[in-house]
């Protein structure tokens, strides 16, 4: 597999992001890279950990994940890469690739060390160019992992708020606000009651019951409904759930039981 | 070919066109896949459907077109793969696909219905990532058309303003704008005289004869020429139209013949 | 080698790049089709010609380097292929290649006139698709670079500030702003003193000395480095400098030398 992606917050407007397609193509011209968003917003380790992991698994073994989220960059944070039992992943060991790893197999962690794989001069400011590109590239040809660097043991993780168990219920909140403005929590969708019937509310104000799609609701109506993450959402039929319902990132939604 | 075009209102800022992709490379790893737009208005069907109506054309032969603007997504709106004499069109059948098909020869028409072909379980939410990513990547690996489920007589239909002739000229709309602030009509080149001489009303404001480029008037002002996608296009040489005319979807524009 | 990368002003909202790249893989499937950016402001040749040069040396030898920033489409403009010792440059004849070309071996200058190589009918207002697309389509598979059209002796240059020298150091000014708000001046790297202990100041304000990250200053200060672009840089940790300290393209930057 020749797949390269891409997650970074350097955005689209600047040279950044085909700068780095150009350094992987000269090393790996068959090389087939795939953005999956380069629109993080600059420094927001969350986010960017937060969508790497929610696609990284649909996309072919021996993939090469690369994010490059990374305001500390030329400074002591270290640089790894990951295998793991189908993927490869490469960035900072800042957090950014921690949720996409937390549910995978991990194999082996190196730090990239070995400086005959980076782009020469390395710059302190655009490892994206110099050393995660050139790395993911060379992993894209096959070079043996144990060649990046020394094996760490572990990682740095970001905190992941779990969202608690409750009585009458499942309490959380939310972690995400996507494009269309749906508000998508850290409640499993699995921990629905199969038989449906909850009540889903956040803050103070009741959404009805969790339905199935969009437009299970009038328009213009706010709607719960297990999203296409693995996780619940809070959706508007016609709108955005963030701005009709002020929803932001940390707000609490909870889900409760009907009571008998 | 393994050519599969993707226009979608999805945006480029989460992990939505990504998943697609590698849903599609899982299944065909030598796919090429371009972007056409991702950047449609939420559920703008008009807007999702000019855009690919406008570029279709432009692809090789055989070209699976893929568009998403799915507002129904789960819910009672079918999900659609039209072959015609050069192409094969993806989407859900609301709409999305029909200025496209108004110009190509229709083979078939069928519904998708083969779960075989899908992304299991199928959300209810991302039909984008668990069916139309995978049958796209199908019918680029040459799967039997007839095997993506029944066919079905006809697809539904957007409707589309046509210019009125009128006994000095033509009287039209405009039904896009576009980047640059460039109003896009629904009054095809070919309509236009061809000695020329007509003069071009936004409403009622005169923009003069029809020139055939931008900076045929001085800067500053707004010209009225033959568009690259075959329709009059109102522009403004040094700035946006629409902006410094005021211009809007739906705004009359009219070409009347010069009184001798 | 296959690749082919495009600079425009299109924007990706609209289908334009998505049709340049229909009608390259029409002449060209196995073409490699990289954006480099298509944010550049409308008609921005400066921009434009700045991000190529940015970039462009990046890539592998033989790379069909694109550059669409076109506001004379139509009109009087040549348009221009140029082949250097590593690379092809396709555009218009306005200086949007010309920063680029000023690192370059030039080896050949033509002019875009065999229509053999357009897709007709030939718009007046989209080169990109009808002239410089399928151009960069047969450069990518070998035609001979004489058969474009005649050769011409030079191409349009835009002016580049140089900075200055002075006594006790250099002067220079903005030159471009990123993404991430960090200003791009055009005093080279190279320039700054081995031994280091210059101050940077952007107009009046002191930004002490030159660091060479970006978290070598706490958070909430200016920093002045140098650029992974090789040009001096004033970047803010932890935000934008541009927004931060109110920089703007074309304010003075000077670099002093420390008095003994």
């Amino acid at each position: 597999v020749n797949i390269i992606t891409l997650t970074t917050d350097f955005g689209t407007r600047d040279w950044f992001v085909g700068t780095m397609k150009g350094v992987i193509l000269r090393l790996n011209p068959r090389a087939t890279i795939v953005d999956l968003t380069h629109e993080i917003s600059p420094g927001d380790l969350r986010g960017a950990a937060f969508a790497l992991a929610a696609c990284c698994r649909y996309f072919p073994k021996g993939t090469v994940h690369v994010a490059v989220v990374d305001p500390g960059v030329g400074g002591a944070r270290k640089a790894i890469a990951v295998q793991t039992a189908d993927y490869f992943f490469v960035g900072p060991d800042n957090g950014v690739l921690s949720f996409a790893l937390a549910r995978e197999e991990i194999k082996s962690v190196r730090r990239l060390a070995n400086e005959k794989l980076f782009l020469h001069p390395v710059s302190q400011t655009f490892h994206g160019r110099d050393v995660f590109a050139p790395v993911a590239a060379h992993l894209s040809l096959g070079i043996p992992f144990s060649q990046l660097g020394p094996g760490q043991k572990d990682f740095i993780r970001l905190p992941w708020p779990e969202p608690k168990r409750m009585q009458d219920g499942i309490e959380g909140e939310i972690v995400y606000l996507d494009h269309f403005g749906n508000a998508i929590t850290n409640i499993p969708n699995m921990s629905l009651g199969a038989r449906g019937g909850e009540s889903v509310f956040a803050g103070r104000k009741q959404l009805g019951p969790v339905k199935s799609f969009y437009q299970a609701v009038p328009a213009g109506r706010a709607v719960a409904l297990p999203g296409s993450s693995g996780l619940l959402e809070i959706a508007f039929n016609g709108g955005s759930a963030a701005e009709r319902c002020g929803l932001r990132i940390g707000d609490r939604v909870s889900v409760r039981r009907p009571t008998r």
